[in-house]
């Protein structure tokens, strides 16, 4: 299901070497301000461009379709289109009888029976995170005062970003990273006890972005290992204000008011430039294979956007839904 | 919501101090058998008892009310009723003006604007689970020849579990743990790309379950470390089998056939025996507390099969889905 | 799917024959007023006893076993339980090899592979009516100064509904009806235009009603026959006020502040005491069947309160999913 | 929300005057074949040009832009969209202060605190039709040998239809009519008791589309007024076959394997060429007007083509999820 959300919902669609990509946003209030020029500050961070990222460039500008009137949301479904224009398909079609190691391609294959759209990994392909970030902008003004930050906190095991990117270069090898998200100025009791916690559903979108491997909230792994009176957060005012952060603004799947932390892990690029053994379809056994086309390096660097955007539509939903408690 | 699944779906309900917890089992189909006996063996694997663990004693035996008719599952919903028998409600009265550090009794009330039964946690207990391991005994027997094993692989820091026990209730003080989780004879190509890739599905529905705090795939954060030549899985034949697995089994939010594995980091429990402060209401001051009631040191111990129940659930879900395609 | 609703959901469960049937009531707020006396002229408004209804008598008392405490709903799910006593399965055995012509028996028995509880209906029982009727009385209470009253307006064609239900009697075969329900004090603008529309709603929930085979708006069917002119009801005040009610308080799927109006027909009961021919499974040929058990003549008498049950889930939802928008 | 459907599902956009209106189809198995000559005669039957329709000409030709590859689908969403070509938003400036009769116009202004987009009856605009029309293109070609027909059987009250619509433009005044639907070589078994019987299904989609007040499945508000032992039909074989149809081809919300048969409500047109008065905004009082634009004197004309599609999506969605229980 391309769906995501209950109250703020959104639909994406598309594939890498189609003609367009694109959303749907239904369940926006009206008469929220819109403007292309909005866009273009996230859609900008999500570009390749810099050291370690593709040499694939895409103009991404937004065509807002359905949904806007006069510069003001209507109320009816948001919907918006950005072509697809720097495509070379030619790279990809070696590639059908080599699923490349790490991508979805062998699995895509299997499991659409061979219909898939391969070129460039189809609908599977990190573009349409393109159309998460387009939402994740109109999710942010409807979340005004509440603050989203995402950073790359570690690339390949270095907290030195540059220095982990110019040796990722010079091994012409992909590497990963970890993201780390905050979100300030939460409410109390957004979520709710079990399914539709707030981990629940952050960990539900944020697994929804291509090479995510793995997430935490507070002191997360390092949790396991800590005594319950260290752990535990002292409440110390009736805002719910704690002494220390261990839960990362989240008890029994509620916002407690503190700042909401969490960590994402992020695997290496699939797409290395290294050499590699795959199996192949046509002679059914394992070759080398070198995987052709523009990729990045390092992915992460163009994570920290995305992940903003995805919390940023879960929280906007915990928004509506709970003005409903109002 | 108190809901998950979207072919294959539960509905829990219920309060620790309540008469009575249960959930509805929709979707399931007809002509699978299904008796008491069928729960014992993951209903003990849940129960308190030994060190470790709280001194509440529950019986915990199952009343199909619904659903089921000469052994059989109808097609109709099934319910499934748990007595609340060994509560002590009075030891929650002293609470109400005194939250309790990494519980969700300050954000309960804040969100339901007093009204939630706050005696042992009310909704939010832990003893919900025993309805998650309920559900997951008939997701099981859906699965068929697809296995699902978890078990503790870490407490507090220490891979002797008994060892990491004793020191607690020496110290006493809670502690934590990590659960690995892992699934074989899974089919290729279940789960979809983006929302509801695998890792979305199952990060969902296991941070449903209290305590959980972190959770990766594979390699996990590890991957972040590594290089793509590294991470990357060679696949080896035509079944997809791979000469590694740091990928836990999915590729692009999707199965590819070899084992599926990931960890969940379990928190300490919150009721620690150890002194600590939190915020008086009615002093509007901190203080010092004690958490009275009965508790467990180590709630790790009893999630290994809370995990593999929502695991199941996850998986009977897609396998129903998964028919479709065919 | 045993489950209705966006914002405010209900479950139901349970057999014509089991030992209970009963509701979940997800996402209700917190704060409302509830015991067990709300309920009773609800629940007796459906109740048999009259001429012309079942002789079968059931308690039908309510045990509220989740979701309330201290007389007030916590915020978390309401399950509400009712005991079956008064069954007479052996009725049922001799109807296995013959399902009855109007009823369910024949498909259930397919759709199911003979799984299903074929007793009293099992879980296709009208029985289970009496779970929307509970519900409807908690949303009734949500919906305040919003008034909903459904009556039968005709029975068997004779708009003198005693007279209609003597005949019957005498004649000793079954009939049915035509249930009216308004729905006055509504606010302007709930519901959407297409899928959500107030229509589709309503109409999807009455569905739901067993016996339930035809619903209409305002003029309805007369409308078909009318013209534009004649037809449109003309604004006459800013607060949408209209001189005539033809569309029945609904423009576009959206309530336009009018009183809301629509019809239900109500086929005569399937179980009528008259001998009838059905295909025999065993000998594989038609043979006359009397339907034993115990039976209503009209059960049109007793819809009126489960139409109003129903659409005070469907607006008590629409309320709550309003509500985002202010 | 606009969307419909469970596994098969269905997502619109776009408003009358915007620049395209179009869809999502979501959850469509993969292979199967499609192209843009596919959509030609449904959507032909749906446009405008006969006597009684609107002189609004637009092209309607459906611009594939994902999930379809090699011409066949590939198992992504599938993204079709339509161009506003022929549009005349000036129509419309003057009545933004005098919403007209029958129209969502003073609804969605309330409801969108006046910032819809109100040209052409924007979102809510009957041309959003057409993207029905094409989802239910790919419905049927799913639905294989299953086959639905619907046509206008009445207009204004006359069962000859060229009479009917003569007439009306004789007497410029827009007239209704009523469309019947049939759906023969169902299978038996698909449908659900309660919520989701096929009732509620087909309800539910039917009165999506503009203009529709009511619906009835065989005999429908005629078996009100009936005797069981006459509207019972009698079970005659193996097969399920009944000797009469009065049930329309369905017992307790579930298909039996006999002919469905249903029929829709659909009022006159709202936007007669007749004078009219209504409430105006700015002089607070009511004063006659005359609704510009270009507009269908007889919108049933139409219907039948958009019955037949939201039929088919629900089927579809029914076989999808009846091939679970296999």
């Amino acid at each position: 299901m391309n769906s995501l959300g209950r109250i703020f919902r959104i639909h994406i669609f598309g594939e890498s070497h189609g003609p367009i990509v694109g959303l749907i946003l239904d369940g926006c209030p009206s008469g929220i301000s819109l403007s292309i020029a909005d866009f273009f500050i996230d859609i900008q961070r999500r570009k390749s461009g810099a050291a370690g990222t593709t040499s694939r460039l895409e103009e991404d500008m937004p065509d807002i379709i359905s949904g806007v009137f006069n510069d003001k949301t209507t109320g009816a479904p948001i919907t918006i289109l950005f072509k697809n224009t720097d495509k070379r398909s030619v790279d990809y079609e070696s590639l059908r009888n080599t699923p490349r190691p790490g991508h979805a391609d062998f699995v895509l294959d299997k499991k659409f029976k061979g219909f898939n759209d391969y070129r460039g990994g189809g609908h599977s392909s990190g573009r349409l995170t393109l159309c998460l970030v387009a939402a994740g902008v109109i999710a942010k003004k409807i979340l005004n005062n509440i603050f989203i930050k995402a950073e790359l906190i570690n690339a390949g095991g270095n907290e030195n970003i540059e220095a982990a990117i110019a040796k990722a270069i010079e091994q012409q090898d992909s590497i990963g990273g970890i993201v780390e998200c905050r979100v300030s100025n939460l409410p109390i009791g957004w979520g709710d006890p079990f399914f539709d916690s707030v981990e629940s559903m952050i960990a539900h979108a944020v697994f929804s972005i291509p090479a995510v491997k793995g997430i935490e909230f507070g002191s997360g792994f390092k949790a396991a290992d800590m005594k319950g009176s260290v752990h535990n957060d002292a409440i110390t005012n009736s805002l719910g204000h704690t002494a220390t952060n261990h839960s990362g603004g989240i008890n029994g799947g509620i916002t407690n008011g503190n700042e909401l932390v969490f960590r994402v892990a992020i695997k290496p690029t699939s797409s290395t430039p290294q050499m590699q053994n795959t199996w192949n379809k046509v002679s059914d056994a394992m070759e080398p294979m070198q995987v052709k086309g523009r990729h990045d390096l390092c992915i992460a660097l163009r994570v920290p956007v995305v992940v903003e955007a995805v919390t940023a539509l879960i929280f906007a939903d915990l928004m509506l839904l709970q003005s409903i408690d109002k």
